[in-house]
């Protein structure tokens, strides 16, 4: 507390703005945590930061004076990377959320860190542009950056990492350094930017960003696929992936997560495996690909008997008409019971609501308890079985879990809700997960496909990365000499522990 | 030539194979140079590598005695890469040719650093798969990967570090690390692939690669859309960008490009701005791309009096007829003059014949001369105006300079043929690339898009990343201590200089 009450008046000095630079208890009290299950551990002292030369100055006093600086956007983190558990100063740089410049013809724009991704697509819109990842929750892109995040579109667009073209970032001797450039490549030395991006805030504080956007596509359609079976819908996302089309989002459900939603939002949807999938492009290209998709997902596990023979195609309706549901229903053998296509925004939303719902759907089961998520992803042909295992885990712990899977990319989430004060609840979650991420990484997977390590994957870190983790711990050396930036984080830093 | 024949019997106890660990002269004068202008260099010793145990015991040894090592592949660097400079041992690994694995479900494979991306692709096409990216040159992936390579198709598939999951790499210790894993994305602490990716053999030499592969398309289309002047081919290019049509390839050739294909090959084409243009997806799909990017283009410098107004569309042949050349020739006021497009092999390949002739065409000008090649990128606006630029530099010194352009990324060439045994020759051709590269900086560009820094971009480097150039040498000192790896290449090492 003592030290609390110093280190306060001494960044009061630096920054001579009590609004900013506070310790006020309810500011303190949120800045203790993010949106996973760690526990909430308080910092000293909470700095709003408005400027890449006030975070230059707090992380030159800080280096200097060995304090731990934890730096946070809007605090989303699904492993604990906002929490500052060695205390020190919280550094929110929330106050820095300024579109600096869109540049339309170039496909870029320059952005603070504090910038939300649907801030951005507000803005964006006026030009005809999107930032397209949506990692779900309404994330700052410093904070996307600063775990490599990507979300429902990186089968068609890629991470973080392939977006972001510059970084200004401030190192902890107060030195204000970019990483990058304008142009849309280079090969101009080592890859600085890629380095900071999924660095977890732990070598330098990113303050600026500049990043790829893409043109808002003349056409968007939704559609959901409902199969018998997990095999049918694992065939038909492969063929979809096999087909080559550019497929906008890929998304699978499992049936035990519908019926949350169900339960939840006392919707009726079919309880069944389904393929949440979305198309983009030009209006006739949506429609060819919808065509084929759909053809596609009939053929699964239709007739082994007659490999190669398309089923009888349905005939799709033209996008932008009412929901086209194809109630030609065919059970016989497994395979595609479903698939409905939506073009207007709004009924677009509306059929992928038990996707986007899923993850509060599984909350409310529990509204008391906290979100813990598994991150693993695996090659794409391991995903089925990776799915299935998962599942039996759940069952077997006789528990409940939503199962979520990013079906283009491999990666699939495990949502469990639990109460960190429950010693046996934790115990078996942390089984579950651990059952999880084995299998992941023995099939060469790995631990987190887009949440980062955090607090709560750095022993699987150790695990995955055995070769190279010696080699970040260098870096890290290089970076952050005495250890001061995000420490506990990612992985355990010899100097500071 | 003491220390030569020392070294080389030295490195015979390590790989006791005289054909493979040799001094013989046309083999190390073959590895005195690469496809660049740079002086030829020769190395000690020339060691062919058969594995990673080689390449480990290579380094071990050299990194004891201080002995440079250059690794290789199959040498068709534009800058020097290469090139043994400070002598020592040029570590060639195109032994290493395998292709491991192909996981055909997993879109991705395995292959050894010697493997070229014809050699890939001739294997992929049994599993309906292909690599994309397409530097031109038949290089090696490993050399492909050390510079960060891309080419023509990064418009739509991006560059080398997009493609690779994994690297096995061995370090100047001996040690064989793996950076990634088998999963398309991963947020498992730093970038450490990404930091391979582009070092140009000066932080370890690769010895696999794990890089993602797609679905061969069900259709192609190649076209050609020739324009009164290069505004009207700039409006059209940013057009097809602003459309969001997922393009193949999309590649400018100026008039006097053109000029000297035609010399060189007894050819008529029209000597105007063109773009060249590849087309992949479904058949409709592609079908209809190919419509809408032929009303873009023939909008381009239409009468500024209706914008908006879609000039009347060409009725596009049927793809997979004979060209559809659409003779209906408008001059008023600049614009599109013609537009040619085709599905069949044989067909697009001829289309497409000015694009991949005119490094060969520029070459066959100078037949005794050797290529320098700038390799600049700027942001995409900015490109009409660096052409135009790139173009008055040329004429104002009244040599001769082909222009090729990545128009979907900002990226472009202009080839030189220079003696490099001439002193005023050479001083021309550095002014004109200072120029050239002066201009690509000042807009925020990067003086490599895809070639790298190698011996003749480094002072460029330094200009472009003042910031993070002091951290690219501290990297450098973490891996290589003893600056044994590619001496003198990326940037000046400090302890070896």
């Amino acid at each position: 507390m003592e030290s609390s009450v110093h280190l306060h008046s001494q960044l009061l000095e630096l920054i001579p703005d009590s609004k900013r630079v506070t310790r006020g208890p309810s500011i303190v009290a949120a800045h203790s945590q993010d949106y996973s299950h760690h526990p909430p551990h308080q910092p000293d002292v909470v700095v709003f930061a408005e400027s890449a030369e006030e975070v230059a100055k707090v992380l030159h006093f800080a280096n200097h004076h060995r304090i731990a600086v934890t730096p946070c956007g809007v605090r989303t983190s699904l492993e604990g990377h906002a929490i500052p558990i060695h205390r020190g100063i919280s550094l929110d740089v929330t106050p820095m959320n300024q579109v600096l410049e869109v540049r339309p013809q170039d496909f870029l724009v320059r952005v603070q860190p504090g910038v939300t991704r649907t801030q951005l697509n507000r803005e964006l819109r006026k030009y005809g542009l999107h930032f397209p990842l949506d990692p779900g929750a309404d994330a700052s892109l410093g904070g996307m950056a600063a775990t490599n995040a990507s979300g429902t579109t990186a089968v068609r667009h890629g991470v973080m990492r392939d977006q972001v073209l510059d970084l200004e970032v401030v190192l902890v001797d107060g030195s204000i350094i970019h990483t990058g450039g304008m142009s849309a490549k280079s090969s101009a030395g080592y890859h600085m930017t890629g380095l900071f991006i999924g660095s977890e805030g732990t070598l330098g504080v990113i303050t600026e960003l500049t990043l790829r956007v893409y043109p808002i596509p003349e056409s968007t359609v939704a559609a959901r696929a409902v199969f018998s079976d997990l095999a049918a819908a694992s065939e038909s996302s492969y063929g979809i992936m096999q087909s080559g089309i550019p497929i906008g989002r890929i998304e699978l459900v499992d049936e035990h997560t519908i019926f949350a939603v169900n339960q939840a939002k006392g919707t009726t949807y079919m309880e069944k495996p389904t393929l949440f999938l979305e198309f983009e492009g030009s209006r006739a290209a949506v429609q060819e690909d919808v065509r084929i998709v759909e053809e596609i997902c009939r053929e699964a596990g239709s007739d082994p008997g007659t490999p190669g023979t398309p089923g009888t195609p349905g005939t799709p309706g033209t996008p932008g008409n009412a929901a086209a549901s194809l109630s030609n229903v065919d059970n016989t053998g497994g395979g595609l019971i479903d698939f409905v296509f939506e073009t207007e925004t709004e009924k677009r939303n509306l059929l992928w609501e038990v996707r986007h719902d899923a993850a509060l759907a599984v909350i409310q089961t529990a509204p008391q308890k906290r979100m813990k998520v598994t991150d693993v992803c695996v090659p794409l042909s391991d995903l089925p079985e990776a799915i299935r295992m998962a599942r039996e885990t759940i069952d077997a712990y006789d528990t409940y879990g939503a199962i979520l899977g990013h079906v283009g990319d491999g990666n699939y989430h495990v949502i469990f809700m639990v109460d960190p004060d429950n010693a046996e609840e934790m115990r078996i979650a942390d089984e579950m997960n651990d059952k999880i991420v084995q299998y992941a990484l023995s099939r060469g997977g790995t631990c987190t496909g887009e949440h980062g390590v955090g607090i709560g994957k750095m022993r699987y870190l150790a695990q995955e990365h055995p070769d190279t983790l010696p080699w970040m711990k260098r870096l890290k050396q290089v970076f952050d000499p005495n250890g001061i930036l995000n420490p506990g984080k990612l992985f355990v830093d010899e100097q500071t522990e």
